[in-house]
């Protein structure tokens, strides 16, 4: 006889549904380039105990969805197009308690001289916007971010006085290179209705403050970039951010009757660090 | 003046620790091959928001101690090489309140005729051993698990009388390819001391539920894998699983004037399905 | 008016065709898991300089033919399937004068206890069987082979006596770790009549003597695998080899007060070795 | 007795030598990111044949030479930088016959903003500048590039009239997305001494092209190209270019009584159209 059990938790869902949407006006054309994973949660045990699906709506139907969707209006900003999914399946099926829906989207930029057609574009990347919503029929949690922003500061970056036990065989150094991937989401409060969000002012926020702080470690920036952007907007209470460390190790040059003032370096991909934080505004 | 604000959680640590150790004897030599991550958490308030670093263990530190703990004795199983390397920043920096370590293994399985000396190996894959262990000093919780088992069926796999709404126009189906990689997390319970875990007979009861099973759903074919790892092993009172459906497509030969009697198909790798449960031994 | 140019080398088609078949019989599934490239050169200049395309076939119909071609008959070894593609095309189409096919087909070992179906499966990787076919008119060179076996000797590998110019630090060892891809590909000469190619002995002959060699450097045991393949399959004249260095450095424990007899090392994925031969049997 | 046999062609050397320079002056520090392949052919027989290693340079002296030479003077543009690198080692090594060397380098650029340090930057991609260098003594080859040049058009992009065969099911279309990733190699004649390659320059020809061109086809725009580099550029007369055409298919939405004017596509990164020539100006 099978051992009894339950399931504590459970979803299903559908990953990695491409779309690409193009908005057209006779000037100019806009385009959108999403990759969106869908995540259900709710009142499915009898789908997983005996194979009885009829509480199971297909993930190909939620691929379906976010094209009609997609098609029905005009996509505008990644946060209300997630949103409008999340509240799509909980307004129609019941038995859904629980839906998670994120988006990221990759950056595309207009290529072109005065007067040609605006109907050409470049991807820059590998930084992607993000948005992550997590929806219940009683509160809606939406995340705005940004992921793989790949920075690197050549001067004014230190780590030093650090603590040392038998193992630390680091040095201490008032001058490295700093290179990060910088992922961050946050949240925003109350925007004016039909107002666009300032996703990419946040961008350059943490952008410039990584170019201007004076670092005397990964924890010391990622902390001043949350500041800078709790600083620069009230519309926003609380920040997460996660950054790499990865390593640019100087080059021992002495065996070739060579000194390295700080020039030559080797980055590497493995291992690096990993230094996260969730930055909240004091009530 | 900046704007008044807390963590509200943080953490940092080293990822994509790489190592491989051989351990020889006159006939034969063993290896393991880990990828270790590890991520503190504690009191290093003042590291963030001060860059004052006397707290703060360089992330260089807790890679040499990976190499340390390495070599002062046996790896044996990653189970407990995860243990000790919690147990050992717990013990020796009372400002560091819980540590995290992950590792990945992979898989080699040895070489070589009769006769010949075993000390040859070839990596299968892309499937990998791992371990989650999550220690505070009050409390320790160890995942072992194995990520990425790629598996497909091509017989007994259906999926019918599924929920339908207007974006619904997946064909139910009698007979499909069913592929996944799968991933699982399970605890276990006492072991006798010193005693192996049964990891390698989880793994294949993984594999074998999953090629004797008549396939009403992934939903139903996981929740059959969980319930098989609970039956087998009474060590285990918890599994989690997490399985992609890779949708093999049917090719539709019908403008070629040839049928495709369900045995040519396409593999696409997005979007795919993402199916996950945590399943619980009723107390 | 625009420079006068003319194309001297040109060539299209199709990468990444994903095909699955399944050939089933009473007590037994078979599955055949490949990707197919095919790139056709031919008589295509209006295309390219004027955009007339009435003698380009679009990449979508190669992609249809690979379909309708695996549909047609047994699929067998992916020799056969690749040289029918190359055929086909050639066949057909008069201004093509020249067809190259690439596969790669995915390693899938049944799943099964005694008496269950044989209709599951696992992937073994990240190994692949390769083929890749040209031909023309005149003439058509078959090359099978094998992708990305990875190996590593933890004994009977060394690497001393080398050359030492200024720039080389590297110190002699007479037992180092050597892990590497292996890349091979080879020509059959005369097989009886639907014989089956040997390419899973050629697969075991490098794998046993890659585990059997002792190793003075990658060179050499890249020429003993070689050689070790001429000497056992006299249907094979040439073979091409090509075998990266993973190093795997010895970590310098000393700071620590330990030693390192050979022990612990770390594999590092970059910079890596690149050893490559072409052996040609003696005429 | 072994098969007589003998190599045919063979080469070694070192990939994946990872370099970061910095260049700092008062007011601005520059950076290069560059990942460097080294191949020497030669007389290494008996290091293959006999584990004869005394003619043989260890491929990690490659990469301390390429250390060496990054900090013994100005990197500038890679091109030179990588001509360096193979005169060295054919100057120093009579049983070196050739030499290749490949580099790719990752686009960084500064951020900040008026006053602050000029310290910091942002890597843009996935595009790379490439450079390949193919020297012996009697010859060089240098061909300057670009890889991973990801662009995509919505307007003015057809394919139709094409050849159709029983297999062909592609519909004819006057307006499609067409999508790319461009790689492209040229060789630069006489440029004057110490002149600065016009790479950004080619750059932004293969870029405007792309955009202002009215497309008949894949093939059709990459001859555009490549003819607007060779008006442009008296000082090339050569380039390759390589073209994929990422599809980005329609969405039917008919079955949910919506139309679909070329507004929602699937871009599919599998299966992918791949278009290559060689474009020569003609003497």
């Amino acid at each position: 006889m099978p051992t009894s059990m339950h399931i504590t938790e459970s979803s299903y869902g559908k990953t990695g549904v491409r779309l690409v949407k193009v908005e057209r006006n006779k000037t100019r054309h806009e385009m959108k380039d999403m990759t969106v994973a869908i995540q259900l949660s709710g009142d499915f045990e009898q789908a997983y105990s005996d194979g009885d699906n009829r509480q199971l709506l297909p993930t190909d139907t939620m691929k379906n969805t976010v094209y009609v969707l997609a098609r029905q209006s005009p996509i505008g900003e990644i946060e209300g197009f997630a949103t409008r999914l999340t509240s799509h399946f909980l307004e129609r099926h019941p038995q859904i308690v629980r839906v998670r829906v994120n988006i990221s989207e990759k950056i595309w930029l207009g290529i072109g001289r005065n007067g040609s057609p605006k109907d050409s574009f470049q991807m820059v990347g590998p930084e992607c916007r993000t948005v992550s919503v997590d929806s219940t029929r009683s509160a809606v949690s939406v995340e705005a971010g940004i992921a793989n922003l790949v920075v690197l500061k050549t001067g004014r970056s230190a780590f030093a006085d650090f603590l040392k036990d038998e193992y630390t065989t680091l040095k201490e150094t008032h001058d490295r290179l700093l290179s990060s991937s910088v992922n961050a989401q946050w949240i925003y409060g109350v925007l004016g209705h039909d107002a666009k969000t300032p996703w990419r002012a946040v961008r350059q926020t943490l952008l410039d403050i990584f170019a201007q702080h004076n670092s005397l470690s990964v924890q010391h920036t990622l902390y001043a970039m949350g500041q800078g952007v709790l600083d620069r907007f009230s519309c926003i209470d609380k920040i997460s951010l996660s950054m790499s460390n990865r390593h640019c190790i100087p080059i021992d040059l002495t065996p070739f009757k060579l000194d390295n003032p700080n020039e030559v370096f080797v980055p590497v991909d493995e291992p690096s660090g990993l230094i996260e934080a969730v930055l909240k505004r004091a009530a």
